[in-house]
């Protein structure tokens, strides 16, 4: 979508489509909102906040979190778990993790996982980090927390093959139907690993 | 929704929850893709944009479409009827219209449309800078395009009445069934207002 007035407005809007989940349309539509306000009021706003987190930020040495320290907040904590690390993809899956309140180790941030379409290889998602985190005798267990899509199952395969290296426990998060999850709706996929990954019913436990 | 390992990244989340249709979730997701790209490329790259479009892009000084020259090209183009001035709310709107490809003469752009409980009067929507083309002697009639919600309207009428000051033919857009519209699907108000202004077909228009 071509805005004929202004090339400038049309470079911002072209970069701003390069973001997740905005489109040739909404980028212009942005980009005229950035520039038609009052002073340019907000688009100023960006600019100077943009810089700011330009100098600011830094992927934490230990977990590659975005963080405006060298060490973030987690992995700095002297209260965390330093035996036990937890490999995700995002920053958002921690997060999300880190909501539940049930996990006191340290987190490894993949950046994404293992695509080779797309050129994600393991230089990408900090293999070799990783591997000097678990070659440090420090660690004893990795929780490997990918998601179950095609690629983080491969990612976690990799992973695995790597912590077999060293003497460290392995574990998967488990798979299966959801809290609340209703059967009838429920893919095919997920429910087949249900029933193959049954639990048995002990007396005792009930 | 917030960031617990970087302030930067945080204000910079909040700046683009401003944006329209970005929420607080979105704008973590978008800060974290900006600056999670190797050497921050991407960041950069927008930073860098936007402080050119910041620097470049002014309100064209008849139309107000944001511009890289004082005279946007239709208000400066030799080919389009000066006698003619078609009001819209915004440049996407104009440009629906320059993609019909029926209309020859300039524009007009409100920014937006009155709405007194947002803070918008008629200062924000360039009145004075309207009533001072209307006061020239080169505009003749002009068209109203303002949509069909209560806002729209009380602008139309706004404009309608200022333009009566002046010695000026002016129009409201035509409002009814859209083309390809099923009947049974269309809202009562759009069905009544089609009604009310039903045309007599002649024989000979046949």
């Amino acid at each position: 979508m071509n805005y004929p007035f202004s090339d400038s407005l049309n470079l911002l809007s072209k970069v701003l489509q390069k973001l997740p989940g905005i489109g040739p349309k909404s980028a212009l539509r942005l980009s005229m909102f950035l520039l038609n306000a009052p002073d340019k009021s907000i688009a100023n706003l960006l600019a100077d906040n943009l810089s700011v987190a330009i100098k600011n930020t830094n992927k934490c040495q230990f977990c590659r979190i975005l963080s405006d320290e060298k060490l973030c907040n987690i992995c700095n904590s002297k209260t965390r778990d330093k035996n036990i690390l937890c490999i995700v993809e995002t920053a958002f899956d921690a997060l999300a993790i880190e909501d539940t309140g049930c996990y006191q180790g340290r987190y490894f941030v993949l950046l994404g996982k293992l695509s080779p379409i797309d050129g994600i290889g393991p230089e990408e998602i900090g293999v070799n980090l990783l591997a000097s985190h678990l070659k440090s005798a420090e660690i004893t267990e990795i929780i490997i927390a990918t998601s179950y899509t095609i690629e983080g199952e491969v990612t976690a395969n990799y992973i695995s093959s790597l912590a077999a290296n060293y003497n460290i426990k392995v574990s998967r998060i488990a798979e299966g139907v959801p809290v609340g999850g209703e059967l009838e709706y429920l893919d095919g996929a997920t429910l087949m690993r249900a029933l193959n990954r049954r639990k048995e019913v002990c007396p005792e436990n009930l």
